[in-house]
C-alpha cells in the first residue's frame, strides 16, 4: 500500500514538473515593429504554471489553451534593449527558468533593399541542384535518407552545393535566387520538396544547419546577390510538431481532419459563390500529408508571422516567395504581408497565384484596383505572371497563326497591364518547378529558346529563370514532378558532366548557355529594361516589337516567330524611332541602319540599343 | 459677246439661287433636355444665304464648312412651344424660306420605360424574317432589286411582315425585339444587313416607310412588346448622301479614303499601346464600303446625337442596339450615350463589345469599376456577354470533362461578375446574326438545345434569342454569312412550311418551338429571374447547379451535361435550400421532394421552383 501511495505521488510529481521543449521565436530584436512579440513555451504541462520575467519587462499577456503543453507569453519590447531574459515559469513551490534574448539587429536592417525588376530571379530546388556534403545526404533523426536512384527521392543537393557554385549563378546573368523550402520536412518519402515542413524554425538537416544558410546569405551578400526564401503559410507537414500535438483544434482546418480543396481560387472574391465552396478552396487541404493551416486564428498568425520576420532579421534575407498564397484565408494572408512589409517597407514579396485572367491575378497584388472593387488589399507586391506563362506553353510553335494564335498571345498578355497597379513587379517566367519545361515542350529547339530568352530578359517585370534550362535540360512533366526536377549536371562528384563549368559542358549545352549569359549579363546595368517604359506594336506577320525607353535609352526588340525571314517597314515605328538611326544588336554585335526597312531572318530575334 | 455676258450671268444667278434638298433632323420636339437643335440645311450653294427664323426663335450659331452646300443653324429651343417656324434664307435680293416644326412630345416620354432583364429580346434579320408586302421587294429609286434565289441579296422581309406576326413573338415568350437595321442601305449588292447606311432618317423602302415603322411601334406596345433599334454610330455605307458629298474633309476617318482597321479593341485601353495601333482601330473602316464616322468632329457627333434622340422621339422606341460600340472614338461615343441618356434617364442601350474578357468587355459598361481606372465612363448601360457566348460554343459536346472543360466553363463566366458594375444589365446569348448557327454547331441535338435554354431563361442578364433557332434552325457560318441568316419558314406566301403557326410547324419544330415558349412564357413573370440574386455551385460530375433567389422566391436550376444520369447529395446545398421541402420543375412539370438526394437524367435541366 505504501508502495503504491509512493508511486502515485511520483506521478503526480511528474504529470506537474514541466520542463520546456521549445521556444518560438527562440530569440528576438531589439527595435523591432513588430514589439508585442507572443512567444510560445511548449513542454509537458506547462500551462500549469505561473510565468513572470526579469529585467522589468512587461508581460502584456499569457494565453493557454486547451492543450496543457503550450503557453503563449506576450512581451512588451518596445523599448527593451538587446539584453538577456529569464522567464521563471512557477507551479506551487516548483519552478523553472529559461534564457530569453533579444539581440541586436544588423544595421539598417529595417531598409533592406529587396528584389525587383533589376534582377534575375534564379529558381533552385536544392535537393537537386549541387551536393556540398555528402555526409548529410542521411543523418539519422530524419526519416527519408538519401537515395539518387529514387527520382521522387533525396538526391542530396544541400546548402554547401549552392554556396560553391554562387559564381556559376553570377557568370550566368542572375543577381537573386530563388531556392524552394530548405526548412526541415521530415515526410517519409517525397520529401525533397520541402513544402510539407515539419519544423519551420530549422533548417533541414540535410541541407545544412541554420548557420549554414545564415552562411549562404552573407556569401551571397559579398557577390551582390540576393537570397529569397520560399516561405509557407497555406499548409505545413503532417509530420510537424505541432499537428502531432496541437495547440488547439482550429490551429489547422478540421472536417474534421483533412479534407481536399477544391481548388477553385475564383471563389476568393466570386459574389456568385456559395460558402461551402469558399470554404473548402481556403481550408480544404492540398493532401492529406499537408494539414491546412487556419490563419484566420489569431495565435497561428502571430506565429507565422513572427516566424517569417524571424527568418528575415536572423538569416538577413532579401525577399520572400510565397506558396499558394491565394488559397489561405484572404483577410489572414492580407494581415501577415502587410505585418512584414510594415516591419520592412522596401521588402519585396512574390506570391503565387496560379490563375489564367489578369484581374483574378491583380486582385493579389498591393494596392489592386481589381482588389478595390471589393476593398480588399492584400498588401503583397509582386504577383506572378501565370497568364504570360500561359503564353509560352505553344506559341513558338504556332508558325502560321490565325487571328488569335502566335506572337498576337504575346501582345495580349501586355494589354491588360492597366488592371495591375504595379506591372513592373510581377514575376515573369517561361517554367517554374511545377510546370512543364520549356524545352521539353519545344523538343530542345533552340532557336524557339532563344526567343523565349530574349522576351524574358528585356519585357516589363522581374525575370525568373528555372534551374538548368539555361544548359537546355528538359524534362517530362507528364512522367511525374521528378522529371522536370531532375539533378543539375556537375553537382555530384561522381558527375561526368559537370555543366558549372565552361570547360565542362557539352558543346550544345554552351549553346544555351552563352546565349542566356549574354543577355542576362547585359541586362544587369540597363535601367531602361529594369524599369522604362514598354510600347508594344500589333505583330504583323508573326513578328512581335516592341520598345523599353526612358529620358535618355531606348531598346527595340524583335522577334520573328514566322519560320520565313521577315522585312519590317519601320515608318510605322516613327512614335519611338524617333530621330534613332542606328542600332546595336545585343545579340549578334552587329549594327543594324535604322532606315526605311528592317530585315530579322527566321525564328529569331534582335535586341537593338538604339543610338 | 453680249452672248457670252448672258450666260455668265445666268451661271452666276444659277450659283448663287441655292435651293433645300435636305432638312436634318425633319423637325423637332418641344421641352427637350436637347434644347440647342443643330440643323442642317443642304442645298446647292446654301451657305452663300444668310439665315433667320421667325417667332423670336433665336438662332445661337450658324457653322459653314468648306462644302458651300452646308450650313448648320443652331436654334435654341428651351422655351419653345410647339409650332411652325419659317427659315428664311437670303443673299443680296434672292431669298427663300423653309418650314420647320416644333413638334408635341408624347406624353411622359422623357421617363419611358426601356427593355431590362425583365424582357427576352427576339433577334431578327427584317429581310430574312417575314414579306407583308411583296409589292416593296423591289423599289426604283433603290439600286439592289429583290432576289429570293441569292443567298446574299434581298429576299423582301419587311416591316408589314414584323407586324403580321407579333403575336408569333408573344407566344414564343419574347417581349422585346430587336431588328438589325431598317434604315435605308442603298449598295449595289449585300445590302439586306443594312448596317451601311445611305439615310440615316428614312427607313429603307424595300422595308416600308417611316410611318410603318411608326406603326410597327404602335402595334407593338399595344401588345406590351418592346422595339429596339439597331443604331450604327461607327459608319455609313459608302452611298451615303453625305459621303458622296461630304460637309467636310474630316466628317469621315480619312488615310485619305480607306485603310482597314486592325480591329483590336484592346488598343483603346491598352497603357502599352502605340498611337498608331490605337488610331487604326479607332478610325480605320470596316471594308470598303463602310466610310468610318468621325464622332470626334463635334458637327457628326451631334448629328449623331440628334438623329438617335430623332428616332427615340418620332418612333417612340424602347431602346437601341448599337453596332461596333468599342470600335468608335472613346471620347465621342460616350458624349453620344450620355447625351441619350440624360435625354431619356431610363432608356436601355446595349452596345456590341465582341471581346474574349470580363475587364474588357466590363470597361465599356456605365460606371465600370474597370474604365474608372482610367477615369473613363462610356454611360453605356448594358454591354454583351460575349464571354459566356463564347462557353456556348463546343461545351455541350464535353461529356467527360478535364479540369477546364465542360460545366466548369459557364461556372466561371459568372465568377467575375464583381468586374461589372451590373452584371444585371448584360445582354447574353448562345448565338446572334453573326456568330455560327447552335443549332449547326451541335448538329440539331434537341437535348443541347434545350440545356441551353434552360441557362439562357434562368441566368443574370437580359436573355437575347436569335431568330429561328426556337424552330431548330441551323445554318452553316462556314458557308457564310448567308447561311446563318435563312429566310424564317412561313414568312413568305409561297413557303410550304409554316412555322409561324402550331399547326404548320413539322413535328420536330414543334419539340423546338414548344420547349423554348415554355420557359421563356414562365419566365415572364418571375421577378426572381428578373432581378433575383445567383449562387452557384461549382459543377461536380459535369452537373452545373445554381440559385436564383429573392427574400421571398426561389428557384434551383440543375444542368446535367453528362451522359449519364447524376444523383445530387442535397445537403451540400443547404446554405439555399434552407427549409424547402419540394420543387416544381418548369419543364416536366413534376414535383421533385427534396430529401437527401436528387436524381436527374444525362444531358437535362431541371427548373425547380422551390416551396
Amino acid at each position: 500500500m505504501k508502495k503504491i501511495i509512493y508511486l502515485v505521488l511520483l506521478l503526480l510529481v511528474n504529470f506537474s514538473f514541466a520542463q520546456i521543449d521549445r521556444v518560438e521565436p527562440p530569440f528576438w530584436y531589439e527595435g523591432m515593429n513588430h514589439n508585442q512579440v507572443q512567444i510560445l513555451f511548449y513542454g509537458k504541462n506547462i500551462a500549469q504554471n505561473t510565468v513572470s520575467v526579469s529585467n522589468n519587462v512587461v508581460i502584456t499577456q499569457v494565453q493557454k489553451t486547451e492543450n496543457p503543453n503550450y503557453v503563449f507569453v506576450t512581451i512588451d519590447t518596445k523599448n527593451v534593449a538587446a539584453q538577456e531574459l529569464i522567464f521563471t515559469f512557477k507551479n506551487g513551490k516548483k519552478a523553472f527558468t529559461q534564457n530569453y534574448s533579444i539581440k541586436k539587429r544588423k544595421e539598417n536592417s529595417r531598409n533592406r533593399k529587396s528584389f525587383d525588376s533589376s534582377d534575375m530571379m534564379y529558381l533552385i530546388m536544392p535537393d537537386r541542384f549541387a551536393n556540398g556534403n555528402e555526409k548529410n545526404d542521411s543523418t539519422p533523426e530524419l526519416q527519408e535518407k538519401g537515395n539518387r536512384n529514387l527520382p521522387g527521392g533525396r538526391h542530396g543537393g544541400d546548402i554547401q552545393g549552392i554556396i560553391n557554385n554562387l559564381e556559376y549563378l553570377q557568370s550566368l546573368g542572375a543577381t537573386a535566387l530563388w531556392s524552394t523550402p530548405l526548412c526541415e520536412d521530415n515526410d517519409k518519402g517525397y520529401s525533397y520538396h520541402g513544402y510539407g515542413q515539419s519544423d519551420v524554425y530549422k533548417i533541414d538537416a540535410r541541407y545544412g544547419t541554420n548557420e549554414d544558410y545564415v552562411r549562404l546569405s552573407a556569401e551571397m551578400k559579398k557577390k551582390n546577390l540576393k537570397l529569397v526564401m520560399d516561405y509557407v503559410t497555406n499548409h505545413w507537414g503532417a509530420e510537424h510538431w505541432m499537428f502531432k500535438d496541437m495547440p488547439t483544434y482550429d490551429w489547422f482546418h478540421q472536417f474534421p481532419g483533412y479534407k481536399q480543396s477544391n481548388y477553385r481560387m475564383t471563389t476568393q472574391y466570386d459574389t456568385n459563390a456559395s460558402a461551402i465552396d469558399s470554404k473548402l478552396c481556403m481550408d480544404g487541404w492540398f493532401v492529406p500529408s499537408m494539414p491546412d493551416l487556419n490563419q484566420s486564428n489569431p495565435l497561428v498568425l502571430k506565429y507565422l508571422t513572427q516566424n517569417a520576420i524571424w527568418w528575415i532579421e536572423y538569416a538577413d534575407l532579401d525577399g520572400f516567395r510565397v506558396d499558394t498564397y491565394s488559397y489561405n484565408d484572404k483577410e489572414g494572408i492580407s494581415k501577415w504581408t502587410k505585418a512584414i512589409t510594415d516591419e520592412y517597407p522596401y521588402f519585396n514579396i512574390v506570391g503565387e497565384v496560379w490563375m489564367h485572367d489578369q484581374a483574378q491575378i491583380s486582385y493579389w497584388q498591393k494596392d489592386s484596383p481589381i482588389a478595390k472593387i471589393q476593398s480588399y488589399n492584400s498588401y503583397l507586391p509582386s504577383v506572378m505572371d501565370f497568364t504570360l506563362h500561359d503564353v509560352y506553353g505553344n506559341v513558338f510553335n504556332e508558325d502560321n497563326p490565325s487571328w488569335n494564335d502566335g506572337m498576337i498571345k504575346f501582345y495580349e498578355n501586355f494589354v491588360n497591364d492597366f488592371l495591375y497597379d504595379n506591372p513592373n513587379n510581377l514575376l515573369i517566367f517561361a517554367e517554374n518547378h511545377d510546370t512543364g519545361r520549356f524545352n521539353q515542350n519545344y523538343k530542345n529547339d533552340i532557336s524557339k529558346y532563344k526567343m523565349a530568352m530574349t522576351i524574358l530578359a528585356t519585357m516589363r517585370g522581374i525575370p525568373q529563370l528555372y534551374y538548368g534550362s539555361e544548359i537546355g535540360m528538359a524534362g517530362d512533366k507528364g512522367k511525374g514532378d521528378a522529371d522536370i526536377r531532375q539533378d543539375f549536371p556537375g553537382g555530384w562528384n561522381s558527375d561526368k558532366n559537370n555543366a558549372f563549368s565552361a570547360s565542362g559542358r557539352t558543346e550544345e549545352q554552351a549553346k544555351y548557355f552563352d546565349f542566356t549569359a549574354k543577355v542576362f549579363n547585359w541586362r544587369k546595368s540597363k535601367s531602361v529594361i529594369h524599369n522604362g517604359k514598354l510600347m508594344h506594336y500589333l505583330p504583323d506577320n508573326n513578328v512581335y516589337v516592341y520598345f523599353r525607353y526612358n529620358d535618355t535609352e531606348s531598346v527595340m526588340v524583335v522577334v520573328n516567330n514566322s519560320k520565313d525571314k521577315q522585312t519590317l517597314k519601320l515608318d510605322r515605328f516613327q512614335e519611338r524611332l524617333g530621330s534613332y538611326t542606328n542600332g546595336k544588336d545585343v545579340i549578334s554585335e552587329k549594327n543594324f541602319e535604322l532606315k526605311s526597312e528592317l530585315s530579322i531572318d527566321g525564328k529569331s530575334s534582335i535586341i537593338l540599343e538604339l543610338k
